[in-house]
């Protein structure tokens, strides 16, 4: 065990190290265009401060997915591109949280004040954020212009990001902070928002690149990952939002808000689905309101409906379906059960 | 005269006609994928919002150059694929303008009030924004991915996005409107700024655009159209600037703001190349101040300092060198100098 985690602590290590890299290549390329240097300058600050500090999750599935799709070890140069690749996904994540915290009117982002809220930045924020996401671009051809997927990995990419804010867009308008109204919500819309919002960019796109990459990607196979990618994804999300209200604050590190900020939450579906036209009435009047007393009437509901049973009742089952689509897997052009295994097993029964 | 203005009046009409079938398209899709009809809704506000209401100058440009080059009369069909091109970078420019009107805190735009401050809207629209770039990616796939000039349409729109927002960036932090600092502003910079941040999206890019589609895309022929464009596009922008300090508001229809909004002008910019220190101080005490005597007082020293004539020059100048380098345009390859001339016709001595 000691051993896995210091293989993988290094492996996030050996991510990170491969950053400033790109950054050289981007300032080179600015220096060639002859940007002047205070542009250059905010540039580099703002993608330190945005692209670094996560948890590096999905630039790391890129790099070990393609390792367990070629079946060895990967020497430097194919670690060097497939992490390329994991910090596109990356830069991508980081121009998501760039707007979304502007936004959400959000204060901090990974233990730091957000990029917009930062002196001298204030809404220049948003031209920052699509630049991180236009950088993705550059890279794709600085590296991969040659390859036969270069248009899939292209593609990928645009069609994610057009996913995400479809997510985005939907999640605005049904749960604006200002404005409570919970016959908006429904299990339905609230798996297009996770589904669009986090599965496609978080689960789907860094395997799907790493298929690209390893040449394992017949349209069957695609669809056989994103078959299990999108449902597991959805799961990650339901997880966090069950651990946003139930979780123990001393093991997640966080304290839940979804309930004051009227967030279209897994758990307040099921309540609603759930409830009498009295516990609906309580829920009308108390959810999203930014108070302590509304929040403790809303909990005195949840606990009510077993929404805790009703999680335990949902993990077991997706758990199952999604272990049983694995086993169906059809390795024969390549895909492999063990890149979805590798998934569940950090997935599951998670508690942070 | 009046052939010409009704001919392009229509061909304006005709390619606003083909904005709703655009939207059908975008729509169907969204239907396809089950997006909940809420988010459907506001998606189709967003769009005829703002992509609508400008003068398509841009979008026309691909249709008329693309004819052009085509040497007759365009039938229907290529008519329409010029026209979903020329919606492509109609888009591009929406995007622009919808972040832009949120970063610079503007509130009209093309005589409406700007998106982010109609109701309900808000920080949205920065998602909204970034749905009307995403959708050129998704217009593209749909329509040109059999071609094989598509990776190069794809390429350049993001290539063009990427440097739209570097001379975005260095406007910004060049010229904070919070923040006067006369002594950052240079001839060099206002040339980078002005290149990247208009010339590239508005001048190269639909040129190009017809160029692909047209099978004119020998490198050096886009490097031919390039270096005509880019000083074009630097010179239209010199007599925006020009005429929102010196042109009339009767004919130009608005009443210019740049010296009270600290913009990095070429008019200011041409002053402190030619100030003595007196001036210089008059410059610095007065530029960029939110009241009519601060403006007055800056005016004085443009009005000392021949501002006028400089422009006259300056104009004089570079209409020649661009004649002369159309003059120079090897059409061996299908690139034609009319292509340019039309651009010169509708630009020189305009004062509007």
């Amino acid at each position: 065990m000691s051993t896995t985690n210091i293989s993988k602590i290094d492996r996030k290590k050996e991510l990170e190290d491969v950053f400033p890299l790109i950054m050289d290549e981007i300032v080179s390329h600015l220096e060639s265009i002859q940007m002047p240097r205070e542009g250059v300058e905010w540039l580099i600050q703002s993608f330190f401060q945005n692209a670094l500090g996560g948890k590096l999750n999905r630039g790391l599935t890129v790099v070990d997915t393609y390792e367990i799709l070629k079946g060895n070890t990967l020497c430097e140069l194919e670690f060097l591109r497939a992490a390329i690749l994991g910090w596109c996904v990356e830069l991508l994540q980081a121009f998501f949280l760039v707007e979304d915290d502007i936004m959400d009117g959000s204060k901090t982002r990974r233990g730091q004040t957000c990029w917009y809220l930062q002196p001298h930045v204030g809404m220049i924020a948003i031209n920052d954020g699509c630049l991180l996401q236009a950088v993705i671009y550059f890279l794709l051809k600085k590296h991969f212009r040659k390859e036969s997927y270069y248009v899939d990995l292209v593609e990928l990419f645009s069609d994610t990001s057009f996913q995400t804010m479809l997510g985005q867009l939907l999640d605005l308008v049904t749960a604006p902070e200002d404005n409570v109204n919970l016959s908006k919500f429904s299990l339905e819309r609230y798996s297009f928002i996770v589904i669009y919002k986090t599965a496609f960019y978080s689960f789907y796109l860094p395997v799907a690149l790493a298929m690209y990459m390893s040449n394992v990607s017949d349209p069957i196979d695609l669809k056989q990952a994103k078959d299990i990618l999108i449902p597991l994804g959805e799961y990650f999300q339901v997880q966090d939002d069950y651990l946003d209200c139930f979780g123990d604050p001393a093991v997640t590190g966080k304290i839940g808000t979804d309930i004051q900020d009227n967030k279209c939450s897994w758990v307040v579906n099921i309540a609603l689905q759930k409830a009498s036209p009295e516990q609906r009435q309580i829920l009308d009047q108390n959810y999203g309101r930014k108070d302590a007393k509304s929040e403790k009437r809303v909990r005195e509901v949840f606990d009510a409906l077993n929404i805790v049973d009703e999680y335990h009742r949902y993990e077991e089952d997706t758990i199952k379906k999604i272990q049983a689509m694995i086993e169906c897997i059809d390795e024969s052009r390549g895909l492999k059960k063990a890149v979805f295994a590798a998934f569940v097993s950090k997935i599951y029964k998670r508690s942070k």
